[in-house]
């Protein structure tokens, strides 16, 4: 099953060397769904060839303009283009307000059904689930109310070991049974478990989201062995007061993070407009967390 | 004296082909105004090397999310870039509570002084003016509340004919005079009529946005004897009925209007996203008025 994440944006605050605010698109199983909304969002979307349409989704973590001034001209693009699909749209309270103001005063009625849920930034919360995946919200620590986002793959059942199922003529009826944990009587009365009829599946996967935050230990216990883990590295660790008093992060400390979280990979992002040249923060966090990579626009990375 | 216009947007509702939603960049004397501002006119400012903080004016014509939705943006990355000047903007009721809510949920204190003027759709008014220009707004006819914007340079002072007050032995003192309208008059009492005395200025030059409306009437008398006008051209004319549904122009229709009102010069936008070629646009309004030009985006056209 497909689980990846396209960067459409990788900047902070300001656009900058061609570097967008930021966005991103994850495919679980080529159902799109869409976190944060930067400005200039639906143009990325046409540049990295998605249909917006196809996304029915969307997180929003804060309402710093750089993670959702995208959002009012997606919706109405999409309504423009003839949606007709609901869209679900997730965010921080305020967000539901901004659009209805928006809409009120550009005498806008969507075509499609547009449903705002809140979120809270207080609690962990499953926002969404779905046969494959399950997302919830958990809280971040910034300037205002943010919460990150964490995908998790749901259990998958194992397959049928058919040459087993076959030597021992398990019916074909039964075999879904099989998978889903019962046992199979064989009419001598042999009892065959489950678990020796079939192949364990491959683990679930989970992919977290945290921009933007201030280093602290509060959000760690809900990234706890993530296959990968994006965290927004602002700054260089030269400049953790700069991050401190900004609620931002340091390359070093998103490692820091990843290490104690137990994570597999780290992708890093939301660089400041100061960094042209990347690289020093790639070694920075490298340095500490090999597993890292940037998060570089129009990349996509496997879960 | 420098009067020209920047395309920084010429799409209409959607982004396509490379094509950004509305925004213009007028050049007066080197002081920059801005009208309208898509979503992406912060990166549109970048592309073509403008430092938006030179830009002390921004008019919106309304509240349709492709003529305003980058104004946040901007604004906020104004703030960023540590902007102190004054910043004002001009548009219809709307635009401050929208700007507020949004400030008040990112929680943002501007560090410049933010002055947001209300327009009036159903009156022709002046809404800004220094020592070389004159701004008006004027009611366009658009499904919402919409205006237009009216430059127009102030009228040259003439220049003194050298030639003519030396012979005559004119002192230097007296000239900035003649230059306003007074008559000299000799030792021996002969008066020299000012006019005599002076070389007439160039006719002040003016340029005119009307995007979006209908073609009616009603907006003919606020663009009458116009340098260059910018009049929106949605459609071609076998389109019309879908023009007049949706409160927009055809290209015939512009050129219609460029002749009615005596323009020079024609300048047309807001394409369709169904038009990927625009020479079709070009060629339909030529055929009616020779002097159009497409307005393509980073062109600067002189006034």
């Amino acid at each position: 099953m497909k689980f990846e994440v396209l960067i459409l944006g990788s900047s902070s605050a300001t656009p900058i060397y061609g570097r967008h605010p930021t966005a991103q698109l994850v495919n679980v199983n080529e159902q799109l769904y869409l976190i944060d909304c930067g400005e200039g969002t639906q143009v990325q979307l046409i540049k990295y060839g998605v249909r917006s349409n196809r996304i029915k989704h969307i997180f929003i973590s804060h309402l710093h303009g750089d993670h959702y001034l995208g959002l009012i001209g997606l919706i109405s693009s999409m309504h423009l283009v003839g949606r007709k699909d609901e869209l679900h749209v997730y965010g921080p309270p305020g967000l539901k307000e901004i659009i209805d103001l928006h809409f009120l005063h550009s005498q806008t009625v969507l075509r499609y059904a547009l449903h705002v849920h809140t979120t809270q930034d207080d609690v962990q919360d499953v926002i969404f689930e779905n046969e494959n995946l399950l997302v919830s919200s958990f809280p971040l620590d910034h300037r205002i109310a943010c919460t990150g986002f964490r995908f998790d793959e749901k259990k998958h059942l194992p397959t049928i070991d058919r040459e087993k199922t076959e030597a021992i003529g398990v019916p074909s009826a039964y075999l879904s049974l099989v998978k889903r944990g019962y046992d199979y009587t064989a009419s001598d009365g042999t009892i065959y478990r489950w678990q020796d009829l079939t192949v364990a599946p491959p683990a679930p996967r989970s992919y977290a989201y945290c921009s933007d935050t201030v280093r602290t230990p509060s959000y760690l216990p809900f990234i706890q062995q993530i296959d990968l883990l994006y965290h927004e590295a602002t700054f260089l660790h030269e400049m953790v007061d700069r991050a401190v008093d900004t609620y931002h992060t340091t390359a070093l400390q998103a490692a820091e993070v990843a290490i104690e979280v137990g994570a597999k990979k780290l992708l890093i992002g939301h660089y400041s407009a100061r960094y042209k040249d990347l690289k020093p923060l790639l070694q920075e966090s490298r340095e500490t967390f090999a597993e890292t990579q940037l998060a570089l626009e129009g990349n996509w990375y496997r879960i």
